[in-house]
């Protein structure tokens, strides 16, 4: 039977989801619990690679097993065989021909940072310090923008991308969820490589005045096309996977 | 001169604010501090201690000083002299007769939890997990119960208290911050040894439906008064102190 797994953790400790060798990755960790439980040798396939230091509310993930155990047992049997910052919120048996990776429909990632001269204990490896003063309206306006269906060739690592770079953003908002704490919670049905981190760096950037809002705008049409005139990538250690949907 | 210093902290890897032989406290990092900054024997007075684990958003402390350092200026430069888990957000100066402890008009603090059967690798050390259903309702009505002036006998660790066990609550509101996870905010003139803890592990135990609204009333209005016949008290991982108001 296919289960499926809905995976929370902390990426700070590891080197991102992906199996790597001699590297702690969350990948590894998940399918070597299940090994261990199941005697079996599985190989678990998630919604995507999350990158180093980058976090996760709600990762999804899928295996095949010949187990006994109840499908949604899998969460309690396996949890206490995790460490402390990755655990199973839920487990569920689906119909064979479900993918974890090729049937997302939509993705939803958040980006926090906060507006302080000073770094600050309790946001370390959560959130991006910004030691600017912020233009708020501006950034909202920004947010705004990257609604829609772009080419974001120029809101993506460059190099060994997908010919394909159209995608669709289905919400880009920015909120203050305290008095100088923001958060940006963007969907869409995919996303390029640091493309969510790319995109916020460029909301912040509008903030600080390093960017026109015409520029943004001029690069979601590709009247013009540089990945060097959109905001910086930013730290991975701001970013969260907070929902999957398929 | 005096200066204040608002200090906030992560309290996981301290044995809280007080100095103590051999133990890492809060109050010997920033004092620490301070010496080799000034080269001063300074000795730092809190608005209170805060336990073994309990966090802060801003404390705030006062220490005298000879040197010729601007008071605005600590903040920036002792902040590189502190472990990354306690950063000072803002110094100034005040007049002499000014202190920290006994000025106190209002403290502030936060108490955090979520409803899950998985113990959430993002709460860590940062809020506590509760693994049972709960009535939000009731829980809503009990944190109404303790807005008032009371004598708080039956809500605070029995022994060494003080004899004058009234306190006043301006605020004790709870908000579901997001899905199934809860803050509890709680404004008072002065707070007894575990009070907090006490009075929100009181409102967990009325949505669990271990303790009766009616026995919260009773404790309050000392129609009876028992400290076993209140709520558990909570760990101290999931407490903050938010703000002191002088």
């Amino acid at each position: 039977m296919r289960i499926v797994l809905e995976i929370t953790y902390i990426g700070t400790n590891y080197n991102g989801w992906q199996v790597q060798d001699n590297k702690p990755t969350i990948q590894k960790v998940v399918q070597d619990a299940i090994r261990e439980l199941t005697k079996e040798d599985v190989k678990i396939y998630a919604s995507g690679r999350t990158d180093t230091g980058v976090h996760a509310y709600k990762q999804v993930a899928h295996f095949d097993t010949n187990s006994k155990i109840k499908p949604d047992s899998f969460a309690f049997a396996l949890n206490p065989l995790l460490p402390s910052d990755v655990k199973i919120v839920k487990s569920y048996m689906v119909s064979d021909d479900f993918n974890a990776r090729f049937d997302v429909k939509k993705k939803t990632y958040l980006y926090k940072f906060y507006i302080n001269r000073v770094e600050l204990p309790l946001e370390v490896n959560r959130a991006l310090q910004v030691p600017f003063k912020v233009d708020k309206e501006k950034m909202h306006q920004c947010a705004k923008l990257f609604i829609g269906t772009f080419d974001f060739t120029s809101f993506c690592k460059v190099g060994k991308e997908e010919k394909d770079r159209v995608r669709t953003i289905f919400k880009c908002e920015l909120k203050e969820t305290d008095i100088n704490h923001f958060e940006v919670e963007i969907c869409g049905n995919g996303f390029l490589h640091n493309m969510v981190r790319i995109i916020v760096g460029t909301i912040i950037d509008v903030g600080i005045g390093k960017i026109e809002l015409q520029t943004v705008k001029d690069l979601l049409i590709q009247k013009s096309c540089s990945r060097s005139l959109a905001g910086r990538t930013l730290p991975p250690y701001g970013l969260y996977l907070k929902n999957v949907e398929y």
